[in-house]
């Protein structure tokens, strides 16, 4: 099973933002260039307003955290993968420990964005590059279901995900940004977060 | 359901640690005493060590951000309740909105644990009181189920967790500190984090 964290609020301060008295005094305190710390909305609201959904990497820490210490990834059956409102890809090896700590999961995905590659020298455990969720989804080359709270109702038992590629989008609220050809599945809850629908995608391959 | 996290690593800094260099450090950057701040395994292990299951917040974090997103929690079938290592009971209103950023969560839980309920005017989120997890079991009234990895081996759809009190381990390694009477099932891993065994039990309620 491939699970594809989609559209996630995951970016580095764009410029345009970089220059805002909010934004220049958290990259101060981190003792960083602006544009090499992540968006975070917790730190940067005033900066964002308008935005809202932006700057949640909070949401792909919690995701990552389920999916990588699941049960389906422990027997190696899943792989996973992180795409950003930026077409950013991340691969992520099923033997990478996510620092549970969240200011440290915070300096892996700077270090991921600007370099490339974690850790930087020797086998990587995360990769990025540039590429869209529609190309990804047809490198992977399997059916995709789609969490998409306009989806068709089903319970976990009917959700038949396996060997199947998995995509929930990694924002707060709203619609997908990208397009992505598949089905497209609700859990019958507007309000579900992304690690909900994570939890409950992950808890369907174990019944 | 009832859902307990139990012997949970959430504690405010212990009167033998306060001391300590690296706790003294952490204490002076947030602005207040030594025992006013939450034991943290990420700034803290140089005063943890030797005891490194101590100190990991976290993990109560990640749970009930998952817990009261839950479709059993939004459509009120769920009573949430945190356990800890001092026998701290905590009681958290289903309609509580958990802190996204963990920073925040901490300080949360610093004035939870200090004056023993959020927000301290008003209606009360979440409220803290002494007793054991025994006790707790005894006054839900309802058979308990826990998940433990010397348990008997089950997968999800073999839970049957409705109407029960379900107790799953706040803490990263080792064994339960507390008793309590009930019966220990398995998700079939060892190295199952207290978050994903909070998943797979909330899953198996929307089978």
């Amino acid at each position: 099973v491939n699970l594809i964290i989609a559209d996630s609020e995951l970016e580095l301060v764009p410029p345009e933002m970089a220059k805002h008295p909010q934004v220049k005094e958290s990259a101060k305190i981190r003792g960083k260039p602006a544009t090499e710390i992540l968006l975070d909305s917790t730190n940067h609201f005033k900066a964002i307003f308008g935005e809202q959904r932006r700057g949640r990497p909070d949401i792909v820490h919690v995701c990552l955290l389920l999916a990588l210490d699941s049960l389906a990834n422990q027997q190696g059956k899943l792989k996973v993968f992180v795409h950003t409102r930026n077409d950013v890809i991340i691969e992520i090896h099923s033997s990478t420990r996510i620092p549970r700590n969240y200011n440290r999961f915070v300096g892996l995905m700077e270090q991921l964005l600007l370099v490339g590659k974690v850790p930087p020298e020797g086998t990587p455990l995360m990769t990025a590059r540039k590429g869209t969720l529609q190309k990804l989804v047809d490198e992977l080359g399997k059916k995709a279901v789609i969490f998409d709270e306009n989806g068709k109702t089903k319970r976990i038992g009917e959700l038949h995900l396996g060997d199947k590629t998995v995509i929930i989008g990694g924002f707060p609220s709203g619609d997908y940004l990208s397009k992505a050809d598949g089905q497209k599945v609700s859990l019958g809850s507007e309000q579900l977060c992304a690690w909900s629908a994570v939890a409950y995608a992950l808890s369907s391959l174990e019944l």
